[in-house]
């Protein structure tokens, strides 16, 4: 089977299904231009494909999910909005991030906007699906709880960031609200609007709580080793933020002397020089932190494709495979 | 019948649930302070109110629609944390807004995590109720498309504020989304919870919307005569910001020479100095502005209530009754 062909197909379709949810020229135009601009940008549509992908790994149809698929596109891009804002990211997806265009106002209501979007969606697919009403409520509270969970996960970044010393459970913790937490939602409802077995939706739900907590960490690995171009944000800027990665967690957990002096120094100061992020990033690699982090993020996903077994096999079962194998290598 | 007594009764048993789905104490702790810090600051709970007392003016009683009044609240307190941020407000409820003591970025999330509570509280609420899946997924489709309308409304009304000449219509239907689309939904929901027809879900919805329009002009009324303490924000301070209300819509399309000079320099002039205002104030009253936005007021609450001949004589509907007139009688 064609993984490649298999998905852009289906990413063919949650597009079309974007569109329809949030228009192009809907008035107020700002505020639609706003809330589109990022998915307009692109993505790799990760969470659709999860949710549509898992519908069918339980014998439904993958347009069974695919209000579903753009709702969790949407509730993805809303909190991209945000994060930005608060975290003072300028570039996202190579194009300058909501706010910077806007301005913090019309990008928070561009989030709030898609935001509200989701659940319309989400009504949309459970109205038209012959469904029982406590899987239909069950969809509702699967990601009404997840999009809290991954508040809670933003916030917890965001003091995390302020935090001296960081312990790595608190982190996986803080990671697993804020990306495991969607990506759960996305293969669980999949699997639910799937009409699945609930034996299938818990390992579905298992898989993408892993698998999420997997793509943050290789995305935190991308964060220092990647290209710009490919992964489309500033490299090193995680570290000029003093963001808390499982890398720096690591590396302030082993490194001595002159060398955490150094990563002390440049972690979390806004105007460390280019070559300062390099020495950073160097003492990074040195003390096998990076590769600390991508045997964490295999593991998590060898365990995410584990989950797997209690499926039938069918197409859909090897893409998950294949998505659980893209996120650990991916460069972008 | 006390209708005080009838309603605090009712606040009481909302405060309780509010209490539940924001447990003082959950971690992260700043953000749960964040988030319940305006729904400690008290207000009105007309919106919660309004969910139980149309769940019962059909014949239903008030707790079958408790998580769902709370849901409301839980809404409306989401769009002031985000509006106070938007609007550079520094008081409501007599206290700071929750941007002022936390800061932007954890008010934005304290904003989105009462989004998210919002509708796992109507999960609860569909999910315990003997309710059928239609009537279930009509409750989200009601609060998600109403959340949408008051996010259009807002990103109309900073997009209005910098707009030279602003009709009368436009600005009605700004408010309509700002304020009336939540009032709608509150009084709709609490009819489709309560099993009312479809007339009356249609009139209790109709009531809700004219009475939210009514209720923003009132407090646009407020804000040029009212008093600081009771009304809980500054008086005039809509002035100094350029908001665009009834009044000075009204005003600017019929005052002419000096006195339109004076208001178009102060209105949306930070720098105004308080006897400006005053004066800005006073040009308003001699035109009649006031006068005619409080008649406007009057009329919408005089429809809102004609809307309530449908339903049967019961307490709930003398309630309604009551609640439409204190609208544009209250002083806070």
């Amino acid at each position: 089977m064609d993984v490649m062909k298999y998905l852009s197909e289906r990413i063919a379709v949650v597009e079309k299904e974007l569109n329809s949810w949030v228009p192009p020229g809907t008035q107020p135009a700002e505020l639609t231009k706003a809330a589109r601009h990022l998915l307009d940008a692109g993505g790799k549509r990760l969470r659709p494909c999860l949710v549509m992908v898992s519908c069918e790994a339980v014998g439904g149809k993958s347009k069974d999910a695919i209000e579903a698929a753009a709702a969790l596109e949407l509730l993805h891009n809303f909190t991209l909005i945000h994060d930005d804002i608060m975290d003072h990211d300028e570039f996202r997806r190579n194009v300058k991030t909501v706010h910077m265009i806007w301005g913090e106002p019309i990008a928070i209501i561009a989030g709030d906007a898609l935001f509200a979007k989701v659940f319309e969606a989400l009504t949309g697919n459970v109205r038209r699906l012959k469904l029982d009403k406590a899987s239909a409520v069950e969809v509702f509270d699967t990601v009404s709880k997840a999009s809290f969970e991954v508040c809670s996960g933003q916030a917890k970044d965001m003091l995390l960031a302020k935090s001296k010393s960081v312990k790595e459970a608190e982190f996986l913790d803080m990671i697993s609200g804020k990306t495991g937490a969607l990506t759960e939602a996305s293969t669980k409802i999949g699997a639910i609007l799937g009409k699945g077995t609930a034996r299938q939706v818990k390992a579905l739900a298992n898989y993408g709580r892993l698998l999420g907590v997997a793509f943050q960490i290789r995305d935190d690995v991308l964060g220092v080793t990647g290209q710009k171009s490919k992964f489309g944000k500033p490299i090193g800027s995680d570290i000029r933020e003093g963001k808390r990665t499982l890398i720096a967690i690591r590396a302030l957990s082993i490194v001595k002397g002159l060398e955490k002096k150094t990563l002390l120094r440049v972690l979390g100061n806004e105007n460390s020089s280019g070559s300062e992020i390099k020495a950073a990033i160097e003492i990074l690699r040195k003390s096998g932190s990076i590769d600390y982090a991508s045997r964490k993020s295999e593991e998590l996903v060898s365990k995410a494709k584990s989950q797997l077994n209690v499926l039938p096999d069918s197409d859909a079962k090897e893409v998950l495979v294949k998505i659980a194998d893209f996120v650990v290598k991916r460069e972008f």
